[in-house]
């Protein structure tokens, strides 16, 4: 094994077709893409959420690689019979759980074009369109939610993509926790306070550990209905008068547009009046409801950004891009550079040494980096802001049914508590059923899993102040209102069902 | 505008084909694989690296998105007459510059099939098939790496496929130190080290930055020609006792097989012997030759691995792996877990709570993960260990070409500086042309330049010693061995021409 006379016993020595041969990378593609075209074809016919047990896929697979190559075609057989019925089915048009993953040909397209590509683009020179591109696009897209000029690379901040919501984050919180140990020394590391809501996601406390912020000084405030569930500066100040007061150091604050539990809105502009006051960064996250602000009805959700100093929103949530796709704005993006640069010999070249370059290495947390820009100018291209506009309305009005579905049924008629639950966006609806008692929120915990464990939707659950809630959320790409009916329908006849072996609320 | 009327306006209403429709998708799709199949025809016809001047694309995109949709034809004819001048041609066969970003038809069909699918498998019910191939082809490829079992699934530790090695090496540091912090107190992370040579990749140091180490207690240790820039097991040694009479924790060591300017590799055995009297994590950065370690002859090089705690290589540099895609084995994932998870009830399912499945989301910074598995899982099965292993070897085989063509020439012939620069693993070559001054130094940057500015190779270059060298990394997957020897024809040819301007060695 290994000699070179092995190596002739694999029987490959020159008879090997190379592995991105044209004609052979064509034929095999066309194949695939026939594949995807057939798999959307069909996708409402399979089971929303993967049906299949733990374990399942260890059963059907080998337990080590093949020595010897096996075809395409085989291959693709095996991702139908195995991997098709392991997965979950975002792009069905019955998938109405967590936020959409909203796919859509052109983002798709550009995904190819970047993977045929496959650049390496770490600094502008290691490939200039892949950066030049990205510069402009997120000054396209900035221009198009209508950020301020400072936000833009054309006003001397810029635009950057990122994978995830969570690099983001984690990316403006190093900068905002250098910014400010730089001034007050290293060691106060442990006196920093980062502050968000209950409703914050995840991805705020995760960064914050990573960056090591004590997880004593992690602020997640708790929100009320009164607000709407969105974070009250009251709280915001009373909090930081009481860290103050302790000798903390306030640095980081994240507002978010369109919470992930039931898509509430903190409201911008006092939030940033507030931080402003203690020398503050403010990160606005709009991962999901961000791309409703191109259109000028729902603008004013971001009110008050011009007081933050960064913003991001998920291109991939509900942007028709495919995964990932995070688009930053940053006002100082030599905050950026300051925490995240290297300068490694082996990356020297002349256009960085000009400082006529944006190297978007020193944005991020990685060096390596995909041409991620392609596929956002393709979406945006190729439907123009007039047709994404009418995407996103024709989903808010989808939702807009389901609510009026929902009311039209004495049953499960929205309660007070939903009233108040009630997105500002209302993309995204959290229904609670029937009525408050614990008891009530078991019930709804075993309706939601029959309607899921049927394969005929999915939908995922909230709790908010105690309540358990079903979400409705409309933005998968292929849902048409026909399906928002046939959800509904099926939701009542789960219901029925349930109600005949199950009555808590009698 | 924004009002129902002005939608109407837009002409859109009831009008748009759904941007995910099947057939449409088809179309387009086909037509977008004949593009990217006649880009691989002719990219050894483009300039490798690009010609553009800083700010070119900007001249050439409108100011502003379009408002209407345009059609995929037109975009595709501006892909093709500005963005593929701005592509520096990591694909093309005379692309010998950085490391290669070896794409292929199978790693190109598996990124479209999980962009098709377009899943976020953050855990494993949002899709149960992305998690479970992930395990299952983790363990398939650390045995065909021969990692001790106790790096896989079946020996109670795990892989991972993250983005990129920056990310697997902030996730293991964040790992090592909360492990740490947890038995000496959180107010101790200023007195944490952590260890590097000073050839290790700079993503050691920005990870480094970003979980909070005082960079006056990082750690990157000298190396020599007498070790062949391999970092000492006794300079390591040295310097942590030094460390620890001052007071302060020695955390982490990355040792690097197959360094980023001269492929040396750092002796692991001894390394993690000395790491172990400590209690350090070892984390080896395989990045870029771990994947030749699947041939007996080369698996060598990671002798010692029994030792570290984390292992990692990008499969999407040289094992035909569309980027991004890098392999992070652990022996202790729940290092990882405790660090970085988070469990936000809306995340909350049955699965997750029976503790038989794996939510990779607490092993990587972010929270959406893309189906990268498949990718890997393709490429491995069109292959076959067989040919992965051939493709491996026609590389280096092509390396060693290039070598005896340089021995071949007096005028650049090895020098004895080249000998010591020899790379332990011989796929990339750090070739020093003529002699040590800097004067040289400088005419080799220059040369170097010219090269690179004929359009017809791009190659980079090192520092190390104090030696300017220019490096031929061959792993490209369109390269053949005439590439090779042309490229060595033209460097003969710059180097001709530019001694009749530039005499500086005589």
């Amino acid at each position: 094994m290994g000699s070179l006379t092995s190596d002739q016993l694999d029987g490959n020595s020159g008879l090997v077709i190379n592995p991105l041969d044209p004609e052979e990378f064509r034929r095999q593609a066309h194949m695939v893409i026939d594949f995807i075209a057939d798999y959307y074809k069909n996708v409402d016919k399979y089971p929303v959420r993967s049906q299949v047990e733990p374990g399942y896929l260890r059963k059907r697979l080998p337990e080590c690689a093949p020595y010897n190559p096996e075809s395409m075609e085989t291959i693709l057989q095996d991702v139908q019979e195995h991997i098709v019925p392991g997965v979950t089915h975002w792009q069905s048009p019955n998938y109405f759980a967590y936020f959409p993953s909203s796919g859509s040909i052109a983002g798709f397209l550009g995904e190819m074009l970047s993977s045929g590509f496959n650049v390496v683009g770490f600094n502008w020179i290691s490939s200039p369109a892949a950066t030049e591109l990205e510069n402009i696009v997120m000054d396209w897209l900035g221009q198009m939610l209508k950020l301020p000029k400072s936000f833009l690379f054309s006003g001397n901040g810029g635009g950057v993509i990122q994978g995830t919501t969570c690099e983001a984050i984690l990316c403006t919180l190093t900068a905002a926790r250098d910014r400010v140990l730089n001034k007050i020394g290293r060691e106060n590391i442990s006196k920093l306070v980062v502050y968000g809501s209950d409703q914050t996601h995840c991805a705020l406390q995760k960064a914050a550990q990573i960056v090591g912020i004590d997880l004593k000084n992690f602020r997640a405030i708790k929100t009320t209905k009164s607000s709407s569930y969105g974070l009250s500066p009251d709280s915001l100040l009373t909090q930081i008068n009481l860290d103050v007061e302790a000798g903390l150091v306030p640095l980081f604050l994240c507002a978010t547009i369109g919470t992930t539990a039931i898509t509430a809105v903190d409201p911008l502009k006092p939030l940033c009046d507030v931080a402003k006051q203690f020398g503050i960064w403010v990160h606005v996250d709009a991962a999901y409801a961000g791309s409703a602000c191109i259109c000028p009805e729902f603008q004013h959700f971001i009110d008050g950004v011009e007081g933050a100093d960064s913003f991001s929103l998920n291109a991939h949530k509900w942007f028709f891009t495919t995964l990932d796709c995070c688009c930053l704005w940053v006002k100082d993006p030599s905050a950026l550079v300051s925490s995240l640069s290297t300068n490694p010999e082996y990356l020297k070249n002349k256009a960085t040494e000009s400082k006529q370059v944006v190297d978007y290495k020193d944005w991020q947390i990685t060096l390596s980096r995909r041409f991620r820009s392609l596929k956002l100018w393709l979406v945006i291209r190729n439907y123009g802001v007039a047709n994404l506009r009418h995407f996103l309305r024709s989903h808010v009005n989808m939702a807009k049914l389901f609510e009026r579905l929902v009311a039209s049924d004495k049953r499960v008629s929205p309660s007070a508590v939903m009233d108040k639950l009630k997105p500002k966006y209302e993309n995204c609806h959290s229904q609670q059923l029937v009525t408050e008692e614990e008891a009530i929120n078991e019930f709804n915990r075993e309706l939601l899993e029959s309607i899921n464990a049927s394969g005929k939707a999915y939908m995922t659950h909230a709790v908010c102040g105690g309540i358990y809630a079903m979400r409705f959320a409309v933005g998968a790409t292929l849902t048409e209102e026909r399906h928002v009916m046939v959800a509904w329908t099926m939701v009542q006849e789960q219901l029925e069902a349930f109600l005949t072996t199950n009555t808590p609320f009698n």
